[in-house]
């Protein structure tokens, strides 16, 4: 890695994806790294031009690099389902992106909807599958249109795909001070997959003497969120439970423009990818109202798994600067000039 | 109905079910109805002692009965989802409750654990579809126990039920002065199922001109509770979606503690149920701590589906008051003393 420059594919996507990725990669820029980046067209644009979603092309050759930036995909002007499911979870199936990775961290300073909350009460980490689950995709339909039409969705969960993200989660909870690890999932309805679960976190805690664990029905859960985060230290999760309740940790945790993501491959059998939570906003897309800042807390997040700590911590660093000073009358800045206060920050 | 008593079959089920529901019905005969219950011993307890949930016989016999007044159901001595699923999910399902109703409405005085939220700002109603979706209980297992165990779930939506549901949301919708309806779901990856709601909302919506119908992704609807809980008047959504949502609902509103519900048979081909939201805690059971507000507002609910509106408008202005003296340092009462203060108040 240290002979040669860091090659990264960047896919800004749709909407403020592009206007969000570009803020990331100054930072990422003015951080001062060996980092390449590629440009990748993909997204509603490409899709209207070629029909393309994905190409198997691209695919190979996005595998041959060290990470993935992603803004965000997804356009009214494409059916529902088509970008996400033939871009944005394709590459998170097909590089194995088993463990999507969210903090929920109450920045200091961060204003957070609930109150009487302390920062403190606000520190955990999400753990959600990202390979399985509702968003295996199959399913079907039947009498499409009619009275009669019956639609099915299938959530396939295997021993292979939940234990290595239970252990992945029981490590991660083992690194941090409280050892705390919670289950969420919703066992007594979907009592198959919930008791494969429950049984691969009984089993596997049995390796981790240290970590306490927990368990929580998702309805509990989204409950204890906003009235006793503290609860919750590791979090882990099947696909859909965690696509949830790491939109409501974003916002307990001063909201969608702060909370960053990756999807990790930890075997690094193919590049991990790393992207904000966020959508691509289409009704604010191109007027420079996106917080750049979930992008930029992911590049944070891509530079440690590169295992370039020093800038990681620079990086995030800044942004929490750069928060605090929002607090001292900074708001209504644009993308650019948020992207632009922390990039000065970092080369500084 | 006029000339004999109303007949209520009464299952207090476990934990605080049983201390709740004994405050339920003491409002209940206060407010002087001419409502005879009948008490059964579904739950935890007849499990253990007899190996049975809901026999046969006794679900021919509830068939019979005007209403029926749920506690809870649940305890950690029975496997999970024995209960959940052969009982209350099962009288759900045979009784066609094809409607769960749960109203998310911050009573004025009660504090709400979102800072800056005026009272107003949450006050919808949740339609939650009850008898289809991932609730089927279709799915299995293979190998179990070894590492190639597979468990599935598989999600059930019929044209039927869900335009059954739907159009009670809407009528539901026209009759509330903001006329909003927002369906909630994730079409952008349950694309079958999300394709049928979608089709349907829109299909229905034409007979309803003067109803505004809006979408919203359940990881973002989940967000918007939160952040912004006024852009919602009534939601409809899936069984699973809405069991999650309306949790989350009762955290915003003021706690769990206040959260009633309706599972709604609209053609009365069976008895409606009416059930707090919240779980049996088997933690506090026995102890008295439990609040009974939920159960209460569970039986105006009860009242107001067997057209008795007057006595529910009673018992929901009891609850009103009652909780505007909470603020004025009524908190710390037991769950018979909340009892008794509502019941003083519709007796009065
Ligand atoms: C866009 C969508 C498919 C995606 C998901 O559901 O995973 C998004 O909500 C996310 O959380 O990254
Ligand atoms: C106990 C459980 C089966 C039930 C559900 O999931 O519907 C409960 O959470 C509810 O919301 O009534």
């Amino acid at each position: 890695m240290e002979s040669r420059n860091i090659r990264l594919a960047v896919i800004p996507g749709d909407g403020i994806g592009t206007e969000v990725v570009a803020e990331g990669l100054k930072v990422l820029e003015a951080v001062g790294t060996k980092i390449e980046p590629t440009h990748y067209d993909l997204g509603a644009a490409r899709y209207h031009r070629t029909g393309e979603t994905l190409p198997d092309a691209v695919l190979q050759e996005l595998r041959g690099y060290d990470a993935i930036l992603l803004g965000a995909v997804g356009d009214p002007s494409v059916p529902p389902g088509v970008l996400e499911r033939d871009l944005l979870l394709r590459l998170r199936f097909e590089f194995d992106h088993y463990v999507n990775l969210r903090p929920v961290k109450l920045f200091p300073g961060v204003e957070t909807p609930l109150a009487d909350t302390p920062a403190e009460d606000i520190d955990m980490i999400v753990v959600r599958e990202g390979t399985e689950g509702l968003y295996a995709g199959t399913g079907g339909v039947m009498r499409r249109g009619t009275p009669h039409e019956i639609a099915t969705q299938e959530s396939l969960n295997t021993a292979y795909g939940v234990e290595r993200v239970v252990r992945f989660a029981f490590e991660k909870a083992k690194s941090r001070p409280r050892k705390k690890l919670t289950l969420v999932h919703k066992t007594n309805v979907l009592t198959y997959a919930g008791d494969l679960w429950q049984r691969t976190v009984n089993r596997v805690a049995e390796e981790f003497p240290e970590v306490t664990t927990d368990y929580s029905h998702i309805d509990a859960a989204s409950m204890f969120f906003v009235s006793q985060p503290e609860r919750f230290d590791v979090v882990v999760t099947d696909n859909l439970f965690g696509d949830i309740i790491t939109d409501l940790g974003a916002a307990i945790a001063g909201g969608i423009g702060l909370a960053a993501s990756g999807n990790i491959n930890p075997e690094r059998t193919a590049p991990s990818m790393f992207e904000p939570v966020h959508g691509s906003a289409p009704d604010i897309a191109g007027q420079g109202k996106a917080d750049p800042t979930a992008t930029i807390l992911s590049v944070a997040m891509l530079l440690d798994h590169l295992g370039l700590h020093t800038e990681a911590a620079k990086v995030e660093q800044a942004v929490a600067d750069d928060i605090v000073d929002r607090l001292a009358g900074w708001a209504g800045r644009t993308t650019h000039e948020i992207g632009d206060d922390i990039t000065a920050r970092v080369s500084g």
